[in-house]
């Protein structure tokens, strides 16, 4: 494609990547030949390879673990598993139920990550914690990854933590995190804690992850519950689920008729 | 709810589980703590908790790592990621460019493993591979889980069963699905290997994981790839990806007039 | 791209429509200038002329209407429209949320009107009425299309061949359709009445538009239902819709400690 | 309801909806029998009842269907098209193939109705759009609705308008609009054309439709289009559409050897 002399050839190919390629029929991911990391490397480190272009270090491999479990399963109640639930139970294929679920992802179900990564990235290296609480206080802003409805600490992040300094990882952004919750509570007077958003927001950050896939770590996570989930709809739920009448309540108007 | 005097009370609940539930605010995963479970157990076995309800042995989990690697990434030119390289180039948010990515699996991209899976339970334990294989000659059915445009044996076939082999989990799905790819071969005179979606489905079948879940496995395995092609797609490409002109033929009626 | 001498050149190009194109910059829908189209036409004869590549007379154009107009709305406890609100509810974007809407249509809600059309194209030649029943009842399968849990007359089909009727398009579908419930009756010794996908089967056969377009056709009407349920969602209700405890019942092992 | 003595019970029903109800079995659509609805009002004007809570005037109608007419299609080439044909092709479900194409529209397709609308809400009684196109200009921001990358008048905002104003609806929004566009060409020495993102913006102002609709409304309208292009991706390709090899380029890491 060196030359392009002629009209209508492509000037590049519109597709680049650096993630992989076949060769000789062969799939190679970042490099490696896809049948030598099969039996070799775990699935988390396939998914920091192809995040990242290297295999993560075992203390690596560990808080990115911890990470993806916190973040696996957290209970029925919520959007992400009540639609992919609903989907499937309309009879519809066991990969859309869970792009359904994926959908119900959003800025207030897992969408903290990537704002509150930005957030520590554009301050960790020029500001006090204490001026930023500030600020935000001054922008009557609320700051992206602390505060919880029941939890005044809440006990994911801090085992994220634990992890993460157990294995080395423990770096600028945790602590930047942590000095953030702390002028968060003396100048609001009341404790907001990191919560778990915000804990992962940090490792994202200590790992070098593009603070931008945030809600796309969460969606990926999050795809392991969504996924037991709807296969435990298919195992004991009958089709069709709707919603039983006395959950809704009808505002509109009264019947009436249509003059035509 | 034990009684049910009043009009309008639900007999019971609609949503029943076993995966998770909160007690006093804390989440419990198959009855483990989450906070537990952060830091001690991989992404890996996780899924098979909230897959199967029990942590998985070592070497459980090491046949799942290897098969969730094998479907995580093949290439770029599939439909999964090219869909949802589209979507966010079209600047939607993350999670749902990766679910428009899960869309595109379907019956033609990972969408043999379920029926392979099936396949095997039916018959592993009732018939021999080569009548299974002339049942489907005699109905022209194409067995779920063979052939291959290109391998007459698929490389990564070959690597799964070595490693369940490795790990004491290559039985008698494994074994079926190796005497049906020869049987194939002997019935139609020509090789139909066994490709990675059918020794999935062995692998499935031998980890007792409802084969119902077939694409749900490969949907959770290749969420990896789509994930780290929509990072990709954020960190180097513009916005707004097209068609370019010369892939498209216009095949329809010429310019006409509307006579209104 | 008549020749093809040069290695990597494509031989001709991927993407073949007959639907649109550009012209001088220029958009051409099925050969009309779209500024033609724009205030001449209304948006189901635009419907119909991108599915079938002409206009509507106004005969078909009524009873098409009519048609989407049956499927457009029923009621809020469906899966389509409670997906869709939860995918709102926790901060995705509206058109991801209507796709979440649309992903909840499936085999068991809006999902018979493609096999009823391909039942009524299969036979509607070949067979009396009659003879199809048996064959369903003798090979104990539902007619796709037929019965409902309430209604013995389901009014939207009698509804929608009705206007059919006063449009000239009942025609040997529709007749056969109602033969079948009539047949149905005699075979199995209770009512089984035609429901809205089946007349609307019926009448997309009347209208030659393809049968697979069926799960499409219920999409797309019921796109205007979604999407009033998720500006209403947007209007009333407040982020981060959950289901209440009492909705839920866990049936999972108790709490369990964790030995590692 | 009214009692709330029981613990467990639920205060309110958590569903509230003045779209439909269902009374004795039959459907009520914003008060209106469904089945009165069938062969009586169009698509358009069941939309626009779905949305509005009741049905429009002729000129409502007639505007609201140019609007969706003008977003229903314009080339195969952009991204809720191309991405809702792969997902078809890889064997997914009619319904869901639509969906991933109705996840391809984004802040730049389709994406600009939105905040088009809430900019001439915002501003239409209380500035002068001169002094709008001078903030923007300060602010460096681009005006939502306005600029295009060929055109320098899009003709289908000039057919809009056309409509609205044989339709009596072209109103202070509309005229707005305009002001904008000639101040802002005025401001920036260059034109910068009201779109047709713009010009429905407007409109929707003008028939006072929620303006968080915006991404909905192209979604809706867009769907007619997803719906044809997937019907004939269903008709005329074969399955499993790929990327071609010379439209990728691999950037990547060279083939190297995986030392574990």
């Amino acid at each position: 494609m060196s030359e392009k002399t002629e009209k209508n050839q492509k000037s590049e190919a519109p597709f680049k990547t650096a993630i992989s390629q076949h060769v000789d029929e062969a799939s190679y991911v970042r490099g490696y030949a896809l049948t030598d990391l099969i039996g070799k490397v775990t699935f988390t480190e396939q998914i920091y390879l192809l995040l990242k272009g290297e295999l993560p270090t075992k203390e690596q491999r560990t808080v990115l673990d911890a990470m993806l479990v916190a973040c696996a399963e957290h209970r029925i109640n919520v959007p992400s598993i009540v639609s992919a639930r609903y989907a499937y139970s309309a009879g519809n294929t066991f990969n859309s139920a869970m792009a359904a679920g994926m959908l119900s992802i959003g800025d207030f179900h897992g969408g903290a990550i990537d704002n509150a990564a930005k957030m520590f990235i554009e301050n960790v290296d020029k500001k006090e914690a204490e001026m930023v609480a500030m600020e935000l206080k001054a922008a009557k802003k609320r700051a992206p990854g602390y505060g919880h409805k029941v939890y005044t600490t809440d006990p994911r992040s801090a085992k994220l933590f634990e992890v993460a300094k157990q294995n080395k990882l423990y770096g600028k952004y945790c602590k930047f995190a942590e000095s953030l919750e702390a002028a968060l509570e003396k100048t609001n007077g009341r404790k907001l804690c990191l919560n778990v958003d915000g804990a992962v927001a940090a490792l994202l950050c200590e790992l070098q992850i593009d603070y931008r896939f945030g809600k796309g770590f969460f969606a990926l996570a999050r795809c392991a519950g969504i996924a037991a989930h709807v296969l435990e709809e298919a195992q004991i739920a009958s089709p069709f689920r709707t919603l039983v009448d006395e959950d809704v309540e009808y505002t509109g108007v009264k019947k009436r008729e249509l003059k035509r």
